[in-house]
């Protein structure tokens, strides 16, 4: 149960207008703020009745908000973060939705402290290869994990207000240090979206014509390839240490099975799918 | 529109039992026979009423068919194959469902042709990770690729007929030799898979806690690494040739990502990601 009192979210994307519909369904009670820079999206938002309160002016947004969210790129995060800080509610919390959190948390977590604010790291993972207000749905994070990354320096209290909000949305929740954070989220999305992209240039950059005889597998392992190529640039770089980790882990589990096949191994080909497959058994249904 | 009288089905298992389900619904003149090797299967199929006539025999249940079915792994092909030869019906056509066409079709046309029948591949592109009969579905081929491979030899009559049935159910049909199968469908249905496993290994066999982290992204990019490591063993090493080339294509691309990544080069990093996502682009929405 989340008793937020107004809730400001900064960057009406894919992710903020889904958590606007989502505050609309389970907290009636809570006002809704939001900021974007284009007057496109804002436009959209009004229209749709989505806010309580839109502004292209980030300070107007932010002033008496409980809590604050950034769902902006990454990249974009501490500037907005420097516009409004002076600007917040005396009791109010700040957390956001970006995919890296070790670079995020050490910047933002100080910067706020230093105005007596805390910032706490989320990573609700429910995003699409869609983009955009126009793919906004209240139910998108029901069901999702969504992880929390607080320091030793965060204060317990914050921490729950922030839990409490995403556990609201219907987020089955998990906490770990940003270092943790990045290093799981490398191997389990940034390595796939990665893949994806590779996958799509070794199968299809020969012969494009190919992906007429496309099954729901092809379909289905390189969806994330769809995704926005300037977003996923930035997530890729910002966890670049991690990511190159992870793909020469790829790269080496890919050789080893070209060695297998080709010397024709059966033997060996069935246990390496079969500890593939009893691997995969292991995540969890989605919603 | 397909006139056939009699459809004979050997393998009982997703591919069969959904074939069953949907001649029923499309062609409910047509009688179906089902053979399968295990008890248990086909207790199954006579409880749900998939078949006019089941045995164990597959000499019984090829007898009178018009249109005969392979829908076992392809390495069981041929053994049923040379049990049913001598007893088909003067106008039976044979076809098939399996993966790989350059070895299938290479033996099983002369054969069938030695005893005066025409053996048409087709490879309907409507697998799942799910395996059996329990998981059959009457619409399984509704809106799926079904590559049709006929060869200078295949008579364009029975070519046709093949064809037909495969519209009946609802197949988008394609037409291309046994080789450009084979290369295409390395890429774009043999390469997700293998790749599929070596990314839940690189992604999890590490730390299998991060399975508890994962998104639609892990869950979607590597559904199919859950299929079966019996099936899928035959597969890879059936069309190996092609499925090396396509292995060590997509090793280079991700060194290629890995070394965009490791240099911070965002342009290159940004081109890559867009040029996989306009060839993604071409890929037809699933049905």
């Amino acid at each position: 149960m989340s008793n937020e009192r107004s809730i400001a979210i900064f960057g009406p994307g894919l992710l903020g207008g889904s958590l606007a519909l989502a505050v609309r369904v389970v907290m009636p009670q809570c006002e809704i703020r939001i900021w974007g820079r284009r007057e496109e999206a804002m436009t959209i938002i009004r229209e749709r009745g989505l806010a309580d309160f839109t502004s292209t002016d980030a300070r107007l947004v932010a002033a008496g908000a409980s809590l604050v969210v950034l769902a902006t790129p990454v990249t974009v995060m501490e500037s907005v973060s420097r516009l409004i800080i002076d600007r917040l509610a005396p009791d109010a919390v700040v957390t956001d939705v970006g995919s890296v959190k070790r670079s995020v948390v050490g910047l933002l977590e100080p910067l706020f402290a230093s105005a007596g604010h805390s910032f706490v790291g989320s990573h609700p993972m429910a995003g699409s290869d869609k983009a955009g207000i126009e793919a906004a749905r209240a139910d998108l994070f029901k069901g999702a994990a969504c992880i929390v990354t607080p320091t030793a320096q965060t204060s317990l209290v914050d921490v729950d207000r922030v839990k409490c909000f995403w556990e609201a949305l219907g987020c089955r929740l998990l906490t770990m240090s940003p270092d943790e954070h990045d290093r799981k989220i490398a191997r389990i999305s940034h390595l796939p979206h990665a893949v994806a992209a590779a996958v799509v240039l070794a199968g299809l950059g020969k012969d494009p014509s190919a992906a007429h005889c496309s099954g729901n597998g092809f379909r289905d392992s390189t969806r994330v390839a769809g995704g926005d190529p300037d977003l996923w640039t930035g997530i890729l770089l910002e966890n670049r240490s991690e990511v190159v980790t992870a793909l020469e882990d790829v790269v080496a589990q890919t050789k080893e099975l070209l060695a297998i096949i080709s010397r024709q191994d059966n033997e060996a080909l069935r246990r390496f799918l079969a500890e593939a497959q009893k691997l995969r058994a292991l995540v969890p249904p989605g919603a």
